[in-house]
C-alpha cells in the first residue's frame, strides 16, 4: 500500500498543486520541535474546501514553516448533516472532542435553565474540534455556533428541521425507532442536572421535536450526546458503508 | 410522583427488609461530610443481587456508618450480555466509566502488540466502575477480568461466542449489519496505535470472530468502544424498550 503521511494539518490557505502554504506558529512548533520534521518532511493538509493534499516541508523553522502542496490524495467529501445542541458540560471539550470523531457537522452549546457553566470558550473549542478532526482523517472542521439561551435557539429554529431531544425521563421513542426519512437533523441533550420540567413541557409542544430514549439506565450528558451520535451515523449517517480497507500510516 | 433518595450506594451486604448494613469508610466520609447526611438521612443501595433499596442512615460517622434498609425500590435486574474486550489505553478511566453507564456485563483488558499500558490497576478501574453504576441507577458493577494478553484471551474463548472485533482499517461490516441472532456478544477494541497486522489476520482466521467498520473516520480506541457498545444496545440490547417515565430525583 502506498505509503501516506501520519501528520496531518488543517490550514486556512487555499490547496492547490504547488501552492505553498504557510503554517501557525503552533503547528511551526509542533512539526519541527515535536515532531522533529525537517526540510522534505512529509504531510497531509486539508481546509475543509479542497479536499485532502499532501505537502512537503519547504523552510522549518518555528515561526515560519512553510510547505509545498504537492498531489491531492482525497477529493473533499462532506459529513452528513447532522448537528449535536448541547448544553454545556464540565467536560465540554471530551464532547466536542467526540463529536468531532463521530461526525457531527455542526455544534451549537445552548444555557438550559440547571447549566452551571456560565461562559463558552469557543477558540479553545475550535482548538479542540481543529485536532480531533486532524486526528480523525476528517476533511472538515465541524462549525461551532456562538452560545444562546435554549430558548432563542428552539424560537428560531430553521422550518423543516428534525430535532431529537434526549429525555432522561425515559419517556422517548427507542432511538432505533425513533429516525424518519429526513436528510439531516439535531440532537438535543441537556446539562449534567438534566432539563427542567418546563423545558421538557415546552419542548414537547414543538411540532418539530421529538423525544428520544437512551434504555434503563442514566447517562451523563456527554454519553447520551456520543451515545446518539453514533446511533445515528450507523442508521442513517455515513457508517451505513464499508470503505474497503484505509491506507496503512507510516 | 414519589420521592426517591438521589443518593445511591453499592454496597456489599446482603439487602432485605430490615437489614443493617456497615458503609465503608469511604462512603461514611461521603455521606456525612460530602453529603451532610444525619440520622434519618434517605439513601438507595443496591449489591448487584438483591435488587435497589431505601435505607436510613441509623449511625452517621466518618468510619462507622450505618444504615438500616427498608423498602425494596425495584427488583434485581441483569444487564444485556455484552462483553468489552479492549487493549488499555490511556483514558482506560473513561473508557470503563462509560462502558458502565453504557451497560456493558463485564469488562476484559487484554494486551495487544502495540499496547503500551503495562500495567492494569484494577482496584482503581473497580472503583471507576462501582461509581459509574451508582451515577446511572445500574443495579449490578461490571466484572472485570485479569489483564491478559489478547492471544491468550483469544486461545481460551468460550465456545460458541460471537466476538466483534473493530477493524479500523475500514474493512468490517457496517455496525448495523453485523448482529446476528446470538444473546450475547463481546466486542474488542485495540490501543492508540490499532492493531498489528499480525493481529488482524489472526482475528480474520477465527471463526467466532467477525471484522465490524465504524464509518470512514478514523475513530480513537475509547470511542470506537463506546459507539459499538452504543450501536449494540440500541439494535439488540435494553435500549429497545421505553421505560416509561422515571421518577424524578429528590
Amino acid at each position: 500500500m502506498a505509503y501516506v503521511p501520519r501528520t496531518r494539518l488543517f490550514v486556512e490557505a487555499p490547496l492547490a498543486a504547488g501552492a505553498a502554504v504557510a503554517l501557525s506558529e503552533g503547528q511551526g512548533h509542533y512539526l519541527t520541535h515535536v515532531m522533529r520534521a525537517g526540510a522534505g518532511a512529509r504531510v497531509r493538509v486539508f481546509n475543509g474546501a479542497d479536499g485532502e493534499w499532501e505537502a512537503e516541508v519547504v523552510i522549518p523553522a518555528k515561526r515560519r514553516t512553510a510547505l509545498s502542496v504537492t498531489t491531492q490524495t482525497r477529493t473533499q467529501q462532506g459529513v452528513p448533516d447532522v448537528e449535536l445542541v448541547f448544553a454545556p458540560v464540565k467536560r465540554i471539550e471530551f464532547l466536542v472532542e467526540k463529536a468531532t470523531e463521530l461526525g457531527a457537522r455542526a455544534l451549537a452549546p445552548v444555557f438550559t435553565r440547571r447549566t452551571t457553566i456560565a461562559r463558552v470558550n469557543l477558540p479553545r473549542l475550535r482548538a479542540h474540534t481543529v485536532e480531533a478532526a486532524e486526528q480523525s482523517d476528517r476533511l472538515s472542521v465541524p462549525t461551532i455556533a456562538e452560545a444562546v439561551p435554549l430558548m432563542d435557539a428552539l424560537a428560531r429554529w430553521p422550518e423543516g428541521r428534525r430535532l431529537y431531544f434526549l429525555d432522561e425521563t425515559g419517556g422517548g421513542v427507542p432511538i432505533k425507532d425513533a429516525f424518519g426519512a429526513e436528510a439531516g437533523c439535531s440532537f438535543l441533550t441537556g446539562p449534567e442536572g438534566g432539563f427542567e420540567q418546563t423545558e421538557l413541557d415546552a419542548l414537547r409542544q414543538l411540532p418539530f421535536a421529538k423525544a428520544v430514549g437512551l434504555g434503563p439506565r442514566v447517562l451523563r450528558a456527554e454519553t447520551a450526546a456520543l451515545a446518539a451520535l453514533a446511533c445515528w451515523q450507523a442508521l442513517r449517517g455515513d457508517w451505513q458503508g464499508n470503505r474497503g480497507g484505509r491506507p496503512l500510516h507510516a
